[in-house]
């Protein structure tokens, strides 16, 4: 397992602090009330998410290491454990949203009063490698629950008939489209995975070899005026375009238009966290489940990149990850990212590859292990990031994972090509 | 209908305030977050209640007969219907623990704003007799939410793992059970159903004549301490005790013992509005579904009374309801009631009787008209009130029902034979 | 226990042969691909029925009381016991269709073993009264399964897009309708329950009063004709005239028309025993829910008697069981019944009245005891009997039940009304 | 796509007859009782493979082909479609075991008339290309549900507590299992997917390269008594060997073994085509869903192969499918091949690639285009052929599949390792 890249123990209670406090920050403009439900089972309770990451750390980190540290609050072990099997009992996922206690401003506590432990571990002690590592994990999974948080809040205030404002930041979106065009990839084999030193998920290990053929990957997102041809013309109601599974979806959820698209006074509408606001047809596509992914890219004659070719596009385009002024760290909730239609921070795009693991995949150990490679069956990976992920949360090898018929989440659909 | 008995405005406007006062009270002990969840299909958010009488209020009294009044949010009739058709479009059900907004600050000011114009209009205006009536039904329909909302809420905290009490409030029951006996009902005709002038639901109405045969009630519920015995001599695992719906709801439920009962460091349990507690031989045995009372009763070789038998053994023998200090207009909620183990006030006790319309019934008017005879199928009725029931609320003829599967509700077990 | 009307050996065994023949004459129509299925959890395959009434006689009267008899196969106790916990391990019911094996030839065997075992004990020994009630019990269980046995056929053919007709026997029925009236009962005590020596099930005895005020009943069914005025008047579309759980079910199944109704070149059919055939208008409804009867009385104006004021006034008006000739006794399969619509049968015809026990009911002992007593919850009482009810096997005391969303039985509807 | 192998008229005919006779031959140890239920959805009634394989014959190479072919029955399509939205309406799945019309007899006439019809166009008419390509597929058709009918009928006895055999011929399975071995695959680029002119499916198309690393296969199957070492180690109890779907599945379905088999008198049989028997240590685990197999794979440190590197080894180690006695052509249904485990014919192997289009796949046209394209998620690839495989059916290209959760079909595990 790589090592994490923290060097010094000033930066690392720095960026703690800062991660931690990111969390808070997202949840600023929630009402009390907004913390505590659960909607849908995939949804979970923001007060959850606030207490759950702080139960990771607990466990993972200052109890098995921190000699003297005490837990908060002996009955949270089995309130907020996630999946962790090995970790102990836990309160059934779906029962989240009928959990009023401990209330928001006693998880909130809970949060003050592991922060204050963790800190206080920090600053007082040469971490370990593994301890390093584990903190490292903690970090990561607080900003893939920052992620997660927003999914959550968008779905909660999205499918309340009032439609709630999320923010009342205006971002100033610049609308123009870039020229619509196609990336080369060449054949031959490419090296695929994690290099080098920093850190990343376990899923990403096993530096293998793939054979990827000629092909072509477009450079821009599919944008939602694309996606209303496609209605348009009938993709909602012609199986040839659908998966059989995709087929049955629609038919039996009764899908019309991709999730928070509403059609009011005759006309389209989305719920965006501004609230609902008429569609504006050069964003690109989202909450887009892979079933209208793949019939979307049928329906126009191309297809879904690989996971692999994706990466290699990617990287070849852009090798760093842009600087770009809307990723949340900004407070700028845009449902679209600045110039052009690129890899990073727009939506995760849906690939075309199951999330299986690597050649040489080793899952991380103890309860660890359990962070990925027990969900790699009928999920598809998708990449890039989205408008909610953290910029020093993403890199070109990141795999994000979903079940095909999910849609609450920031996903798009980029298109490619055999030449 | 018969006719409402109040008789002047400013009794009127008091008792208005002092009934919309009392749910506020109710929900004193709450947090925000205790407010918005539904844990259960049976059981509505804190919240939800608030707005629904409210909504109850506006939709019946105000909007038809007030003219210059305005809705406070047109968007809230969707919302805050329960389940009149005649009403226009409701919100699922099942999805009323979705809703975070209106948060709760906002449905008190609904409240505030619905309330002054009613006791604006009860000030302006000569009443008719059916806006008497009207306001008549919605206060007591306030009454019968302030019931439910005490389900809700001991269901709410007494499902979270950390039981948290309702109310530190100390009641000191008279744990003295008084002595058991039995009360005589000699054969005969008797007339059922709501006499005189005063408020009554119309499911009360239509006098008849029924035959009874000689028979005998219990003078008290039947006790923990003889459920203990029930459950002791196998009665949870032997199915000849059992109607065979109740047996499949026995297995398929996995039921072991009353709702609220937990073991716990090998001792029985009960979650009550005072937090958990170790269970109290004396008290009667609360929460338990017609099923377990009817399997209870046969174990025992007698039988549960029937409605009528209950009404003529209660007016026999309580002609006045008494004057107990703990109903809940007192503020002191204990499980049990004072002295002796009567009719009135302590749990609601399941009859024999299932709950179909008396002979000449006809429904109310318009949507009112859905508020009881649409139910009459497939439950039974319950008599006599608990001790969550306001002592203004009761009546010797009131019927209640529930579905024979229920717990959440404060019902109980009162025995009956021939001679 | 009413003691059985049986008398001397020779008749009680032709009685024997003759019932158990009659079951075989029911199944002479069918294919052995119609012998097994379940195409709905109500409906049991023909094949099962005919074992199942053979396990009866096996198990509650050879085993107990013939020393020396042996079963057919000990397999068979678990594949052919429906409901009786007392009588040991059950194959669960919804999964009676699985089974291919014994095939229609092995449970003919099995039948011919146990009823030649019967007859030989019948023979040989002197009926002890405990003997002679359980074979009358065996009987009229055997004629039940014959009424299941014409509803479940109907079901398995009805719902074949082929649409076989189960019998080519032409009936003439004479479509004269009588003149429509109603039978007047007056105000007063009545004595309800089985009386005398013959046989009756343990859910009609109880011999009690009960008071029924001034009331009248129709003379005749309400007829296809009269139904369809109603679904004509939007019926199916109006919530007004349902119970709630009544509209929920509409809804929730898409009922538009009775069972069998079928909309074809734009004209009403509906199946019967004879294939799909246009709908005659003066035929009683048949295959009607109690929701659909219930909502059908409340158009109209008026409602559906209780089970009481069915008894009496049937006992008043024919005070014996006529000798149609339409009886299934006499093949003649007919969707209606001879001259005039009268209380015995033509359609079991629903009350108003819950299924539940009589004063002083006490359920039969050991494993009989099931037959009636455990199912009294969430059922209503039907009377009279229908064109696929046995003449032998009617009384007017009977009390036949079901689940109020049922349809498939050969139920109808007759009206009343207080005066 | 490939063309047809078929060079002359008399072959093809031969061909023809063959395979279609040998779906009756299959069924010939049935009862009539046998063909017509559908225990679970993912079972067809055998009287149904009959019919829908001959409707496939009718709908896409005689309706369109011959020009003065009239249909055996217009009712037919809707009850025999099985997918085939393109080819209009269908019978819902789960009801094809409510169908006991048209029973097997009318069944085998219409295969008559339909295999009379083929025949005289096959020797009267110069197939085009499309028509012999047609006609292929039409017979591959059949084979693989010729397949499904030994599953089906297996399932269907298997379940019923008579456990009745399939058939008495007695196999003598040589149960000298060879000596365990791994196969070597060296790391390379290798080309995938079929070649060549004869016939293959649409998804073996779509010739491509794919990059393999150094690895190892197993040389033969795991057996059921390194299974059971698997079940003995707490497999089905410990979490950590588990896909975190899996682990639900196994505390779901309370899976304790494998499919069939049968813990009686203390020690585990198997229910096998010849009936219940002892369970046969050396016999390749059977009837194992995705799940089991990868469990078993991580408990025992291996992993399971992916579908290239299974076509790789195959290819390199047995380039010719052999010539095994056991194909069910010879009427010898064993569980088991022969002389040691290899590739062909034993049980289909797992393996761990998602069924997904190779590069450059196209579905065919028309209907046939759903014959596989839309199945392509959510399925894992197995490879290799059953027992129940034809010889002339299986290829080293050939590609099943099935969900992660299946385990009535016949398949096993066989391990692999990188080096």
């Amino acid at each position: 397992m790589a090592l994490p890249t923290i060097t010094n123990q000033e930066l690392l209670v720095e960026r703690f602090r800062s991660i931690r406090d990111f969390s808070l920050k997202l949840c600023k403009p929630l009402e009390k009330e907004d913390y505590v439900v659960q909607p849908t089972m995939d949804v979970s309770p923001p007060k959850w998410h606030l207490a759950h990451t702080t139960w990771f750390f607990e466990t993972f980190l200052l109890s098995p290491f921190s000699k003297d540290f005490k837990p908060f609050n002996k009955d949270y072990a089995l309130l907020f454990n996630s999946y962790y099997i090995a970790a102990g009992e836990r309160w059934v996922r779906s029962e989240r949203g009928a959990l009023t206690r401990p209330t928001v401003d006693e998880v909130l506590e809970y949060r003050n009063y592991v922060d204050q432990a963790c800190i206080e571990y920090l600053v007082n002690h040469q971490l370990s490698d593994r301890e390093k590592y584990i903190l490292e994990v903690g970090l990561n999974h607080e900003q893939q629950h920052q992620e997660l948080l927003l999914y959550d809040i968008k779905y909660i205030l999205g499918h309340n008939p009032l439609f709630p404002a999320y923010t009342d930041v205006k971002t100033k979106p610049t609308s123009s489209v870039g020229a619509a065009g196609w990336i080369e990839v060449s054949e031959g084999i490419y090296e695929i995975g994690h290099q080098g030193e920093s850190f990343c998920y376990d899923n990403e290990t096993g530096i293998h070899k793939v054979y990827l053929h000629d092909m072509e990957i477009a450079n821009q997102l599919v944008t939602n005026g694309e996606y209303l041809e496609f209605m348009q013309d009938g993709g909602y109601t012609s199986h040839q375009y659908w998966l059989s599974e995709g087929w049955d979806w629609v038919n039996r959820e009764q899908r019309k238009a991709p999730l928070y698209w509403i059609r009011e006074d005759d006309a389209w509408h989305h719920y965006t966290l501004h609230g609902l606001q008429p569609l504006d047809k050069d964003l690109p596509v989202a909450h887009i489940s892979y079933y209208e992914a793949e019939a979307f890219a049928t329906w126009k004659g191309y297809r879904l990149p690989t996971e692999f070719e994706w990466e290699v596009a990617a990287r070849l385009t852009e090798p760093d990850i842009p600087e770009y002024s809307n990723f949340v760290e900004d407070g700028l909730f845009g449902e679209r990212v600045g110039q052009g239609y690129d890899f990073f921070g727009n939506l995760w795009e849906w690939t075309s590859s199951p999330y299986r693991p690597y050649p040489y995949f080793k899952p991380d150990e103890g309860a660890l292990g359990e962070y990925n490679g027990k969900f790699m069956i009928n999920q598809m990976v998708l990449r890039g990031g989205s408008y909610g992920t953290s910029r020093s949360h993403i890199r070109h090898t990141y795999r994000n994972f979903f079940h095909p018929h999910l849609q609450w989440m920031f996903s798009g659909i980029r298109l490619a090509r055999y030449k």
